[in-house]
């Protein structure tokens, strides 16, 4: 190295406030925003540091970007699939039905996807940053079997962002339940079904007490992203070493969520399946339809926001171009090691 | 933002000189040194900064890691494959036939992985951040048919790493042949097959125009991750907060690798397909009997290398169990999107 002498640079003391959608509990959800900030604080010597509030503390946490909007924090960790009322495009930026896996969103993100996003978070003064990925989650519990579509009919089942209307379609009763009001109403029987994130978080809430059919995959959420919304004051105020800084403390978090959901996944897996849980793959007849549903769904939100328009055309093409490839390398080389893995 | 008065901090000057193993010519290998060289600079106002080589000019490509170790770089970005003679657990941080996936890889680097590889590469006096990675590879091109096993005998390839190891033991005859005498090779007939990347970067060497048949998947390669291998006391020599740094910037040159071959490569198998290549999956009895092979040349290397014993088992026992549970979720998401792709 070619050593100089140190200069002097200002750092100026930033403390930003992050009100998390998630509680404590979900240790790997809410550990991105911890890694993030013990990143950002350790590449400033602690000049730049954030407090992270629970879910409920700020906000509740649905509505933890209300937080920032109000001023309560300068940026919230959060699904942006939460704020479907502002527009249905920030489905965009988390997860949409049959949409990319977690690999095709981080290359979707930095292939111009992140760029068309913050379009859309500029309209609410927001800035978005990839900060965590759940990686392909679970169907969900279901107290009784799903054999084919028309067992979903009239079917009561929590269920979150756009796979919710897609259900609807299949002629499922969607409710939107937070996660603790999910587990008593599944046992009362006041609801039939419920999709949470995978077998990791799932075993946290205890569903596989009551509910016993545990169906895969997700396809409601194939690779969601979880996001760092920054108020888009509060980033533009940083300075740009700060803005870098943020940067690469979010690439920490985005990798090291998904690297422990990777991690933690399979012995919860091994867990719940001797604890009596039946694993079963959704029927082709019920992909096939929720597939189809989903396209519908999406011609209407074509009609109903541009943004979602413009924006899904370009992440759709973007993943089908993706999915071609992996058919050839990927696919492939992972089904192969599946196949081996099965003999045993 | 809770601002207080910006205090000065010491910023000392640094300048890195990093080998890299890879020419200019392949830009998303290459670029991995740019954006991190990027990074840092930006996360530290021009602080801490890096100079990046080609392959060639401080050190042979395949020799990158020599540069550190002679005082003539204080860094490489490379393939710890390329360093087998030191120990063969070198190969455990780039990749192994049949190992983990580019995503399987990371997580387990970030459950442990990183730690077991420092203590290999620090008897070498260099520390390792993971710093890009190709997703997985294809296997290769070759002037004739692979229709079985048998077709290997006495095949002249172009293969580097372990994959030399199995291919030898299915009877082929591995070649150590560097980027720019693959071509004149496989032109002149001197040699019969050559793997090397995936479509991009394989598309510039041109081999298509001199062996038509390209196999997949890559399975000497199924997801190898790039390092940047760092002189030990140049590491230690560095303040906490340049170490967060680079951590940091080398998780985003980690992502953005992956993310440009994810949008790089079907653009250029489509126009290989056009040229008129033909894409062909390695038949079945092909693919077992490498892996079988995989396993023989393993069980040689547990004797040879107490580093590669130890690695591996812990590398193979992670990634069992994420093929576990990428074959509930993840694989049948990916299949299913496939499917839905391939009836247009």
């Amino acid at each position: 190295a070619l050593a100089a002498p140190a200069v002097a640079q200002s750092a100026p003391q930033i403390k930003w406030r992050i009100a998390s959608s998630f509680p404590k509990s979900l240790d790997t959800l809410y550990g991105g925003a911890e890694v993030f900030a013990k990143a950002i604080s350790e590449m400033t010597d602690g000049a730049f540091t954030a407090q992270i509030s629970p879910a409920g503390e700020l906000a509740p946490g649905l509505q933890a970007a209300d937080a920032v909007a109000r001023g309560r924090a300068d940026a919230c960790h959060t699904s942006s699939a939460y704020y479907l009322d502002k527009d249905p495009a920030f489905a965009l930026g988390a997860a949409t039905p049959f949409g990319p896996n977690a690999r095709q969103t981080n290359a979707w993100l930095r292939s111009g996807g992140a760029e068309m996003l913050d379009e859309l978070y500029a309209r609410f003064d927001l800035v978005g940053l990839a900060c965590g990925n759940t990686g392909a989650q679970m169907g969900g519990w279901f107290r009784k079997d799903v054999n084919a579509v028309g067992d979903l009919q009239g079917l009561k089942i929590r269920v979150s962002g756009l796979g919710a209307q897609v259900f609807a379609k299949l002629g499922a009763a969607p409710q939107p339940l937070g996660g603790g009001d999910v587990y008593p109403a599944l046992e009362k029987g006041e609801i039939d079904a419920a999709e949470w994130i995978g077998p990791y978080d799932d075993q946290k809430l205890g569903l596989y007490q009551v509910a016993k059919n545990y169906y895969y995959p997700g396809w409601q959420a194939g690779g969601p992203s979880v996001q760092l919304l920054i108020g888009k004051a509060k980033w533009e105020a940083l300075p740009a070493r700060y803005k870098a800084i943020a940067t690469g403390a979010a690439a920490i978090a985005n990798e090291t969520m998904l690297a422990r959901y990777d991690a933690q996944n399979p012995r919860a897996l091994r867990e719940l399946v001797a604890a009596g849980v039946k694993l079963k793959p959704y029927p082709k007849d019920v992909m096939e339809a929720a597939y189809k549903a989903s396209q519908e769904v999406y011609a209407e939100l074509y009609q109903k926001s541009p943004a979602f328009k413009k924006i899904h055309e370009a992440q759709a093409a973007f993943r089908n171009e993706d999915v071609l490839w992996f058919r050839v390398a990927e696919l492939p080389f992972d089904v192969f090691m599946a196949q081996m893995q099965s003999r045993g």
